[in-house]
């Protein structure tokens, strides 16, 4: 980084397109480091942008270089080309090391002596907060692609239920529809339509956030708009500043009230 | 704020004590956000703050308001004075949402008719990653305070017994001495001074940051330098990637190796 003067590769979240939303959402640090780098890589597969790469650009002074799975996953090297020598940025939207798919890069990097340096910003893990549960009370957080006709694993569904048995709350990176669908097959009653849960849209946007609470039920008749959409299952080890505080976003007030009081008793 | 010229608390995570480390860690929208502002607060309780407040300042170009825990839990209505009219910040070092601390202040602003806005930022819960663990499989994250000689809670035991059933890494946020101190007590193995883990110290400084993987008791007699300092306790469900992360940062790399092989399997 421009500090040490040192033959870097920056992993720079710059934003997280499950969560933060413009090209002000970068650290002045992170923003600094782009400045300072010979090559910066943008990461556009594994999250979805939520402004046009030109706006990026112009913000950071900087030509972006898309990097798709391809180029990630097969030609490392080409990303890393001269990294002992220049600085090279490669940004992510999202957590960089939030599953597998960036940590093969760095590993990479590492085996050639490549000094990595993480430039951190927020996510969707931390940025949840926001809806009013308390970070301490989640357990793992669960994600998965889009189903296919042929594809659609399920072994979200018995992560929800761990979550579930003890109590906590679930973050789901997934849409509403997949649960409804496993449920189905599953049939064990991890959650139901009269599951309490917080949908999300665009968390982090200051014009067009979305948090709204109610019954799985509730929330499917919702209009969130665009993507991106997430999605809590409220577990039953509840505060009861998190009940108050969840209120704020009711669909229904009163409806909200009845099942606080029916499911926790509160 | 700015954008839209409201009436507004901006609850701005600036940055983490528990990670990210000096004054351009914050973003660029929550530097405008505080320009922005009439009275700027700085919550400085419930973390620690890795540079002088006067170098923040600096920066920020904005005098801070030290809000100490009298202020934010018994004269929250001094800080919102005027925040229907004026914008007033509230920075935070961590999560602002992590626990309930801040909660009851934006419950405040909500009845008081105060638009809130969050400005989010990154916090150890996500920077976590770094160390080369997926976040998806952490389970529930544990934070205690200092013990004093007569009040030393333990419920952070059972949380961890629940991560470690269901294979989950366990987010420490206390004194490595803190869990040797309570298994001692309560002696049911939910880890034991052989136990794989990670310490970590002044996550996300680029100059400073410490990542140290080995036993429990191999970290015990590291010097991970001053404050703040975390610790990740690894689960048994782990890919091996994350084995072959971890095995960068390992304290005694032929020792690591035995390990994995031992307990993992790897």
């Amino acid at each position: 980084m421009v500090i040490d003067n040192f033959i870097t590769v920056i992993l720079s979240v710059i934003k997280t397109g499950l969560g933060l939303c413009d090209e002000t959402d970068i650290t002045v640090k992170g923003l600094e480091a782009i400045k300072s780098c010979e090559r910066v890589y943008l990461e556009a597969y594994t999250s979805i942008l939520m402004v046009p790469k030109e706006q990026l650009e112009k913000f950071y002074g900087k030509e972006l270089i898309i990097a798709d799975r391809e180029m990630v996953e097969s030609q490392s090297d080409e990303i890393l080309l001269n990294a002992n020598s220049l600085n090279i940025a490669f940004l992510v939207v999202g957590d960089p090391f939030g599953a597998t798919t960036h940590t093969d890069l760095v590993i990479r990097a590492r085996e050639l002596n490549i000094p990595v340096t993480v430039i951190h910003n927020a996510s969707i893990i931390n940025a949840i907060g926001t809806c009013g549960l308390q970070l301490y009370n989640f357990g793992q957080t669960i994600s998965i692609p889009f189903f296919t006709n042929t594809w659609k694993p399920d072994s979200f569904y018995d992560r929800i239920k761990e979550n579930k048995d003890l109590g906590l709350h679930t973050l789901c990176l997934l849409a509403i529809q997949q649960l409804f669908e496993i449920e189905e097959t599953r049939n064990q009653k991890v959650y139901t339509t009269e599951s309490l849960a917080i949908g999300i849209a665009r968390l982090g946007s200051s014009t067009d956030q979305q948090i709204k609470v109610g019954t799985l039920n509730q929330l499917l008749s919702q209009d969130f708009g665009p993507p991106l959409h997430s999605l809590v299952i409220v577990g039953s080890r509840v505060h009861i500043l998190e009940i108050d505080f969840m209120r704020f976003f009711a669909v229904d007030k009163q409806l909200y009230n009845e099942i606080v009081k029916k499911d926790y008793g509160i």
